[in-house]
């Protein structure tokens, strides 16, 4: 049974439109795989939520609660996404912080995406997207709730092919896809954009910088234009959920099959096992 | 009683945590006072509300809808805040945008807020923020749930004497206050923000922009920088909750008390009554 979720550790619990989450988007969010019970990456997806509630002065809920709001969800034959959303909890009106605010924890089941094979094998086609990431180095690299630079952006194709939309920032730099993280391979090198100033840092890019050296890359994190982009030998984007695809087309850009995309989801996977 | 509430127009219904307004901040508000069971300048705010959900493509709800759920939750001798959010509806996971999103339609009764007597006898404080509110042209002037910024840039002052905080964009351009709209007069002119770049377009400072030359001002709708508004000769800012206020000090720069705010003031409630 999908789409389930507990509110603060309960089923009967509902939000009210008084919660700040919805009100200003002012909370935060993970998005994970589950398996068989086990919650890929924990450590350091627990890690960046506490970063990014930090970040946004809320109070993170323990990681046991939220651990055992997962076990309630799921049982361990189950392959299924969790959602994490941590709010600043209720507040009457107005911007300020309420004295006595408490966080609300959600908690919430879903279906694993069902990613077409073939982007796994053959790689992805990406939009190029013309919304452009305004700069906002207080929320940059944040997983806030935020998000409607994202939704705009989606709308942007209807495509069914089309995997993911790369964004640029107002000044051009190369920031992110509307989902997921993008490397691009020159030579030895596995450049990522630096997101000091707009973007989201997922776990996995994080793990691929973290892995990258045991593999034979240098990595550069670094600020580069599209034009930087369209001259990779290799591109690849991504998320928790999907790991790694490699990118096969942007517009009128082409790319030959590679083999960074499975050597990168190979050695997650492996770390995953 | 306050803090009452509608969802789509049912006492008894709750959000869920997959409504995209919590978790994408995907829907827009506003607010305004209601008076005797009449809501101020409502063919203005709906008009804005309406505006605002085309520039997301989201559909919004008749005004006859949002008529019934106020008239259901005042009576017609109160003298309330009500505060209308329309989400785009629920969503599964993704920021792409579900063909069938049915929006949602939330209508809360608040207290009017107890603003001090003398904000507008002798006027306010503001404090200039540090955060830099980010270009985004997409979103400029919408009145949208994305509202970090003005969250973070609440929580930069505790002094209950500071009534708002002024931003600044990233170029350095005066745009807004963290709560209101602001206008500076200049002997016969009067200058607010163009808010094509960033900013919330208040219902209250269209209404200055559109009575001001029957007052006597030249209105000028413009781009300037702080030293702009410190040269000013007065300084006002306003909303839909408190009308005008006359700014009298801004950190180290202090204004003489002026009639500029209770002109405005003064024409705003004479067009209420």
């Amino acid at each position: 049974m999908l789409n389930q979720y507990l509110i603060n550790g309960r089923r009967e619990s509902n939000l009210t439109p008084l919660d700040r989450g919805l009100a200003y988007g002012d909370g935060v969010f993970r998005t994970f795989p589950v398996h068989n019970g086990i919650p890929r990456s924990w450590p350091l997806q627990y890690r960046r939520l506490t970063e990014d509630c930090n970040a946004l002065g809320i109070v993170c809920p323990p990681a046991s609660l939220i651990l055992s709001d997962i076990a309630a969800l799921c049982d361990e034959t189950e392959h299924v996404v969790i959602k994490v959303i941590v709010t600043r909890g209720e507040g009457v009106r107005g911007y300020a912080v309420p004295a006595l605010a408490q966080p609300n924890r959600m908690v919430i089941k879903l279906a694993m995406p069902d990613y077409p094979e073939h982007y796994f094998s053959d790689g992805v086609k990406l939009h190029l997207c013309d919304l452009r990431l305004a700069l906002q180095p207080r929320l940059a690299g944040i997983k806030h709730l935020n998000r409607l630079e994202n939704v705009l952006a989606r709308m942007e194709w209807v495509d069914g092919q089309v995997a993911d939309g790369v964004l640029l920032d107002t000044d051009g730099r190369v920031v992110e896809c509307t989902m997921s993280n993008l490397f691009l391979r020159h030579g030895d090198i596995l450049m990522t954009p630096d997101l000091k100033r707009s973007g989201v840092a997922g776990v996995t890019r994080q793990r691929i910088i973290d892995m990258a050296p045991s593999l034979g890359y240098r990595i550069e994190v670094a600020d580069f234009d599209l034009k930087a982009l369209l001259a990779s030998d290799e591109m690849v984007i991504c998320n928790s959920l999907f790991g790694v695809w490699q990118v096969r087309q942007l517009e009128d850009k082409h790319w030959m099959a590679g083999v960074l995309a499975a050597r990168l989801r190979g050695r997650l996977e492996q770390d995953d096992a």
